[in-house]
């Protein structure tokens, strides 16, 4: 297995493939000369590289764990390292645009994956070899794509622990625009409309704000790859949730208890239901 | 000690002061009669009753932990059954109301609170006798607060592991408004316009949705008292992060790169300075 890209989910990715099978070999690559040593040690036995073609050109399986630009823009030098007979498989937050360009590059051996696991934290330090345990990891299958590198692929990341669902790479980006991306912009607009409290934020929030924000914390060139890479859907989505706050909003100026306490107890109840299936 | 309310937070004060003084006497008060064998089995050494003015009759502190609007309204019955020297505080999520009412009926003896702590989870089962530790409490003041009240308040609080700050409780609620009222204004919004797809969110929300949209869960007829009771603040909270959301927006929509990227850059240094301090 070659793994390009090793910060928090590449280093997490290595971390589950030797925890489940330990023979397994694994080699990393990295852009950074610098970031040889801080891999190294993170993660002591598999190899590591600067050489892209020296990473990939005994692996059977690839994956690709850098920011999804960098993913997208990953074909012509692949496609010309690679075994023929090797699966390509990635780990970007949005799919439409990384398996069009993917597709054209590798075919059918390149399959789509989001794997829902992350934290606001990144690098290799932050990776957990039990990162994946029970995540959703959505594979993004197209009709070009060949059955046995999407065996391999769905073998692949059921061996990191993941629980797998299959869409198509638009329908990922639609869903993931509400579940995933809006929920960090909303976050990263709450601490921005926060700003003139200062110090106060820190001295009095509680949980509540905190956990709500939690996220926008997270590195800000990776979201903005991914905001605007998913941008028609994303703007969609923070359409559909002002309307909703709109509609809340309303309701509060008029005083309207009944409206008030039927937009929270919806809330609370679809929450509650959402609980996380282990 | 008396707690009016033995819930989430009345039950967490009860067992944090049973924690940190175990001689103190503590009498619980609940309205309804079938709460009693439940109250009684969490918290066995307090006194439980339905009525009033037996709970509060010997009290040196009488801690009110109702709803904002039941907190609001028990200042005439209160009057007539404390003792001469009792201080009184309550825990509810709003102030000016609360303390503007309370203080025409009991005077500068009641000294409002707010400690900064809780979980989508209600109910006396959910108490915890480390809810506070580390919290902060909000105590809010006014011109009529008797000294010799505040300073027993203070200890009070600070025996059930708060850290202290003081503001007036027109402050409180315009701080509170942002973030703690706006955040649980946002989940809420959140679910409900994720709505639409049903199950596939248990099904592929990772963390991020998860963290963001925890609080929504919470009790849907509390937070109705809290939202319309600090209705001005929230509605102009709400206008502040739709301010901030639309100028997202817009970068989105002209694909504007350095506009994203300064947003979530701001976002992302604002929330790593808001790290809790234990």
């Amino acid at each position: 297995v070659a793994i390009l890209g090793p910060g928090l989910i590449g280093g997490s990715v290595a971390k589950a493939i030797r925890r489940h099978s330990p023979d397994t070999d694994v080699s990393l690559w990295t852009r950074r000369e610098e970031s040889l040593d801080a891999i190294k040690s993170a993660l002591p036995g598999c190899r590591v590289t600067t050489s892209l073609p020296d990473a990939v050109r005994d692996a059977e399986i690839i994956v690709i764990c850098t920011s999804p630009e960098a993913i997208s823009a990953s074909g012509p030098l692949l496609a010309k390292s690679l075994r023929s007979d090797a699966s390509v498989t990635d780990a970007g937050s949005i799919k439409a645009d990384i398996v069009e360009s993917l597709e054209a590059h590798l075919g059918g051996r390149f399959i789509g994956a989001h794997p829902m696991a992350g934290s606001e934290q990144s690098g290799i330090q932050a990776a957990r070899a039990d990162l994946f345990d029970g995540a959703a990891c959505i594979i993004t299958p197209t009709p070009r794509s060949e059955p046995q590198a999407l065996e391999a692929i769905r073998m692949f990341w059921k061996g990191t622990g993941c629980l797998l669902q299959e869409i198509s790479p638009q329908e990922h980006d639609r869903l993931i625009a509400q579940i995933s991306h809006l929920p960090h912009a909303l976050a990263a607009a709450l601490v921005n409309s926060s700003a003139s409290l200062g110090d106060l934020v820190s001295q009095l929030a509680g949980n509540g704000y905190r956990d709500t924000t939690r996220i926008a914390a997270g590195p800000a060139d990776l979201w903005t790859e991914i905001l605007l890479g998913n941008r028609a859907n994303v703007v969609s989505a923070i359409n559909e949730v002002s309307r909703s706050l709109d509609a809340l909003r309303a309701a509060l100026e008029k005083n309207d208890r009944p409206a008030v306490e039927e937009f929270l107890t919806l809330a609370s109840a679809r929450r509650a239901t959402q609980r996380k299936t282990p």
